[in-house]
């Protein structure tokens, strides 16, 4: 299983396209095979950095993902609304636990 | 080296008073041993649900630093902002790689 972390710079300017166009593809991301969880999480304090957060069941589906006529598309429909490169971190997970916490 | 995913559900109209009291504590956080990672991130079509994402060297750093006194009081001030409790997924790290995507 991976966690991925897609660390994105939006220009303040295209936010709004961003998001619009990011709202469309993350559905139809959330169907693809092997994908457990994708969703965009933003810095509060910097709405610019943007994260997509995933989890993938292996490698082969993130790549398989990547290589999508879709992905290619939203990416390329994207790019102008980045101001740097996206930054791509992907944890190897070995386990996971969960828990509710306080009250 | 584990991934924590806190998951909170903040009440729309103590929103505010959450992102003040949390903006103190991120630096604080960012300095107690064990500690790699700690942000904020929220859901831009959601704002009340908000992640923090933090990176702990291993599990005694991440069960010391929920018994800090700083957390404790942080918790207890934040508590009546929430409208669920707070869903901690924690992540058990293999390996991590990074890569830079696209243009």
């Amino acid at each position: 299983m991976l966690l991925v972390d897609a660390a994105c710079n939006i220009l303040p300017e295209r936010r709004e396209d961003f998001l619009s166009e990011t709202d469309k593809i993350i559905p139809v991301v959330r169907k693809e095979a092997g994908c457990t969880r994708y969703e965009l999480l933003c810095d509060p304090a910097n709405p610019g950095q943007c994260h997509f957060i995933e989890e993938w069941e292996s490698r082969r589906h993130l790549d398989e993902h990547l290589a999508r006529p879709h992905m290619k598309e939203y990416l390329a429909k994207t790019a102008a609304h980045h101001s740097a490169p996206t930054r791509l971190t992907v944890y190897e997970i070995s386990g996971v636990q969960s828990a509710i916490l306080g009250p």
